[in-house]
Parts: C-alpha cells; structure tokens; sequence
C-alpha cells in the first residue's frame, strides 16, 4: 500500500489515515506532495481522480476522501472500529460528522503543527462549532471512554483518527476546553504515532504564510 | 428501526438511507419532520443530536449522518456494498466525496422532486462539479456496471444511495448528459423505491418557496 499525503504540518486529512494505519501495526509506503506549488495540482491528479490528498493506492484499486481510506483499513484492521455495534454506529457517526462538517472551525483554526499555541478571536460561527467539537469529545469520553484514554476506550479508533486535527487545533490556538477534554487532547498527542507524526512536521522546511499568519 | 426523516420532495440528505433501506428490504418505522417550521429545529434536536436529519434509531443507538446510516444498514444487509474489495473502496470513495463536496452544484441545484424538468444558468463552479459527477457516474458504469443497470451492477448499492439526488439533479434542471449517465439515471428513476418516494414528494402540500423558484 502506498499513502499520497502533503505536509505533515499543514495537511490535517493527510494525518488522519496516516494515524489510523501507524495504531494499526498496518505497514505502508508513503509519498509527499507539499502543496501551493506550481506543479502540486498536476502530481496529485496523477495519483488520485478527485485531485486532493490523501489517498491510498493498493494494488489496481485507488481508494480517495479519508473516510473511505479509513474504511478500508478498518477492513485489513477490524480494531479500528470499536467492537460493539452501537458504538461503531456512533464512532461513524462522528466521523461522518467531521468528514462533512465543522467548516467554520476548520477555515479559521487550520492545523498547523509547529504554531506556538496562542489564542485568537473566534467568530459566533467558530464558537459554536468549538461547543459540538467538546459535547462530543466529553459525551463519547463519558459514554464510551471506559479506562482506557480515547473516545471509545484503550483502542485508538478511526473516530480518534478523525478527530485528530482537532485535537491540535484545540490546542495550537489554545480554545479554552474543559478537563475530559483536555486530558484527552494530552492522551492523543502522547501517542507514539502523533509523536512521528509530529517529529516529521516539525522538520518540514515548507511555509504556508498564510496560515502561519493566523493571529 | 426508526428513519427520521424531512420534506420527501426536498431533502436530498433523507432520501439516500430511505431508499438503501427499501432496496435492501430492511423494515423500517419512519417519522416525518416538516422543514422550516417554527417548531422544526426542536423537533429535530429531539430525536438527532447533531440537530439534522436523517438519524436511524435502532433501540439505545442513534445513528447519524447518511453515510453512517449507510454503513449501519450495510452492517444489516452487505449487499449494499460490492462484495468485491476493490468496487466496493472505490463505492466508499465516491459516497464519501458525494458526502463531503459537490457544495455549488448542492446549492445551486437543490433536489425539488415536483420540479418540471427546465434549465437554469450554471456557473462555473457549478459546471465543474457536473462534469466531475459525469466523470464519475459514467467512468463507473463503464468499469463494473457489467450486466446491470447500477453504478456497481445488478445491485442498487449505497453509492446509488447516495448519488440518488444528484439524479433529480440532473434532471429536474435539465442538466446536458451522455447518453450512459441518462441510461443510469433512467434506471435509477424506475426502481420501485424510487417511485414509491416520489409518489409520496408528489402528494406533500408543504411548499419550499425558494427552492420552487430556482430558475
């Protein structure tokens, strides 16, 4: 399997597969397209019909939007769901939510790994898509979380995969959250995969000023 | 099992489980939420969480957004999906961008059952997201159509789920097709679930004044 990604500090669908195949043990290779360059657009439509990252490429079969990636290697990885059905109904459920949703938080707090966490003003839009982002996080802590340190128990799931950029955008633009939910941001981004992850954004050398600009 | 859904003849987003559900012959209870009444965002908040339908209720599970609801019925019915691996990431691809994008055609086009076919101005943006369902509905058929009438063939799967209203669409605003995407769309306009929504979209006397005056 080979995964087409883009910067790791800047690419939060990019990280999402990229996690959720690492917590799996799934091995792959993988091919960096930085983005904003004149030949960008031109690299990613040879890899993938849709013209975005990530996608995976698997043999004859090229599976493209991140939710469709991370249901793939659910199917190499059944872990990657939680084993119980309403709870994986629900873990869909949230993901599909992100997948499709959130755009205010996503325009305005763009993940960005190396940004120093500092706050900045968050519109009435922002603002509310913050409160679903912490119902969810705190009410799947409190229903599904059990003792183990993510949304549905010890097993890092699609869902957390999917999650994952707003984990950092929580804290890289340090919005205030309430303890579950701050526990589970540590819990996240103590992981061994965010930290290779992580390690990798870090020394990156590309600049997308715009987003660094955010203040 | 409880489908909550809206308007038949406007909501594009309830009409995809609706009809999985139907094609897979999974008994379902449904509840109607009119749209834009006073009471409609309490009526929702109600039964779905995250304030929108559709939302499935199975017992204790609330299962929300579409392409969960798709996965929680295929979990039912695996039919719903190709049984081959690769048809069916390549299924999940293009639910989850139909999920996910396709946001000027959505807007500019809204699903409107009762519509009589008439063209309307496409802008650009609206022109390319067409020629990228085109793209996709026609590069479909003429993969793994084979003998069927389906994008995946003899099967109404959960991508025709989900592109179902992508084929009113087409064809309410008379949106230029070839000739193998309006053979699909026929198709998907003669199966009996289908026409059992549309009947039900033609006796609705709810009116959705800007939608009907699209032009």
């Amino acid at each position: 399997m080979k995964l087409v990604i883009a910067n790791k500090n800047y690419s939060s669908w990019s990280m999402r597969p990229w996690l959720a195949a690492k917590a799996a043990g799934i091995t792959f290779d993988e091919e960096m397209i930085w983005l904003r360059r004149p030949e960008t657009a031109a690299l990613i439509r040879v890899q993938s019909p849709n013209g975005r990252v990530p996608a995976l490429i698997d043999g004859d079969t090229i599976v493209f939007e991140s939710i469709a990636i991370l249901e793939y290697l659910a199917e190499v990885a059944p872990a990657l769901w939680p084993e119980n059905p309403g709870e994986r109904a629900h873990a869909r459920s949230i993901s599909a939510e992100m997948h499709a949703g959130f755009l205010p938080l996503r325009r305005a707090c763009p993940m960005n790994i190396k940004r120093r966490p500092a706050s900045i003003a968050l519109d009435a839009d922002v603002q509310a898509n913050v409160e679903r982002v912490i119902d969810l996080i705190a009410g799947c802590r409190a229903r599904f979380g059990r003792d183990g340190a993510f949304l549905f128990g010890q097993a890092f799931s699609n869902a957390d995969a999917m999650w994952a950029p707003v984990v950092n955008r929580l804290h890289v633009y340090d919005i205030p959250v309430p303890p579950i939910v701050r526990r589970y941001m540590d819990a996240v981004m103590a992981t061994p995969m965010w930290r290779e992850w992580e390690e990798a954004a870090l020394a990156e050398t590309e600049i997308i000023a715009d987003i660094d600009a955010v203040a």
